[in-house]
């Protein structure tokens, strides 16, 4: 079965947490956000004359007749059908919490370039959004990626990845995450290297794995660009905490 | 088995999202965080001493041995477990996805008082916080709320429940939710009946349930107040959009 995804065009978003799981497992799926017409398609499942699950906001995938929304949600469905979640009811439990630590952590930058709302733009809202990221570099990167960092460095398995002994999609997502931030604040996260060595080696080991590999040096992958959850904007940029 | 519920003391907060599942359900639980010794204890289970699966906050419960952290997390673990959660599998995989929803609405709210961080004071970033909570009154709290009363208009049942024929642990969460917007909104929830009557009728409903109504009259049910996600400040508030 091909799986379907939904997700706004021309960005990575919140969608590439689910692509990447998708193109690590090799599972056959289809972008169905592309165009106008995927636009629409989106629009009608969120809409008035949806069926009775209708999803908030995307990404949605659908696995036939099957609907499932909210990022962490799809992937605790995708994991352990694709073996890509922990086994052992501790690690898994303990995995889907980290996700959705993760998800916290997206939002925040996010909000790093919207903290006075999404319906404004950011040139209204520029002044607050330096404050915003200044608190975001100095307080809160440190926050959860020294989270990240211990959480790794307390594997049993010492192995490097966040959960257990092989590849979960916490590694997937915290490997966008870290591209991500490189993306947005080059500056502020050019000492990972030093700060987060546990982090960054997950980080290295992801990236290397064979079909993310393939996947990045492909024409899916999209861009970073200033529509996105990631922004890069120079003047929110400063140097390391 | 006696669950241990850990969460900051004096504060409902997203604590409140797990006792309303465990006083529905009658199960046995120990607040843990109470006083000084509550929050070394939590304080304890966050550092860098922890075991091997520590949270990244509050709340998080222990079922056992068993740690479980995250509120959407702990409610996949109890809400099965209790008879709070739909057994067909779009329904169950439907249900989580809306708790991540609200868990979204949640962090909006907080942010309605915090645009600029959580690492400054209320009073360093009053009119930030009046221009985000103009943006959430207007524009954010219609979107969810009439997501949600969408969702039930849709389910198939008409019961008046979210998700399914019976009571699930999403009902409970927007029972609250609805509470703490009208004690942090007053004036901008005053027609909320008008506008969301199938959401305001659940809210009802969930209140006069004799677990929920025996635990609302009981001191165990904490009072709002502005150590928490719903702050009533009365600057603030305004006219209903």
């Amino acid at each position: 079965m091909t799986y379907e995804l939904y997700y706004w065009d021309d960005i990575p978003g919140r969608g590439e947490f689910v692509r990447l799981v998708l193109e690590e497992t090799g599972a056959p799926y289809r972008e169905m956000g592309k165009g106008k017409a995927g636009t629409k398609a989106i629009m009608d499942y969120l809409g008035d004359n949806s069926g009775p699950y209708p999803p908030f906001a995307p990404p949605f995938l659908k696995d036939g007749e099957l609907i499932v929304s909210h990022v962490a949600n799809i992937l605790d469905y995708l994991g352990p059908k694709h073996g890509l979640a922990p086994t052992d009811e501790q690690e898994r439990i303990f995995a889907k919490g980290l996700q959705l630590t993760l998800a916290d952590f997206v939002a925040e930058a996010h909000d790093t370039h919207h903290p006075l709302g999404i319906d404004d733009y950011y040139e209204d809202q520029k002044a607050e959004a330096k404050k915003r990221s200044e608190a975001f570099i100095e307080s809160r990167i440190p926050k959860f990626l020294g989270y990240f960092e211990k959480v790794i460095v307390k594997n049993p398995t010492e192995n490097g990845f966040v959960v257990g002994d092989s590849l979960t999609t916490i590694d997937l997502s915290l490997f966008h995450v870290v591209d991500g931030l490189r993306y947005a604040f080059p500056r502020a996260t050019s000492d990972l290297d030093k700060r987060y060595p546990k982090v960054m080696a997950l980080h290295k080991k992801v990236g290397a794995r064979p079909n993310i590999a393939t996947y990045l040096a492909s024409d899916r992958r999209l861009d970073f660009n200033e529509s996105d959850v990631f922004r890069h904007y120079s003047e929110l940029d400063q140097d390391p905490a």
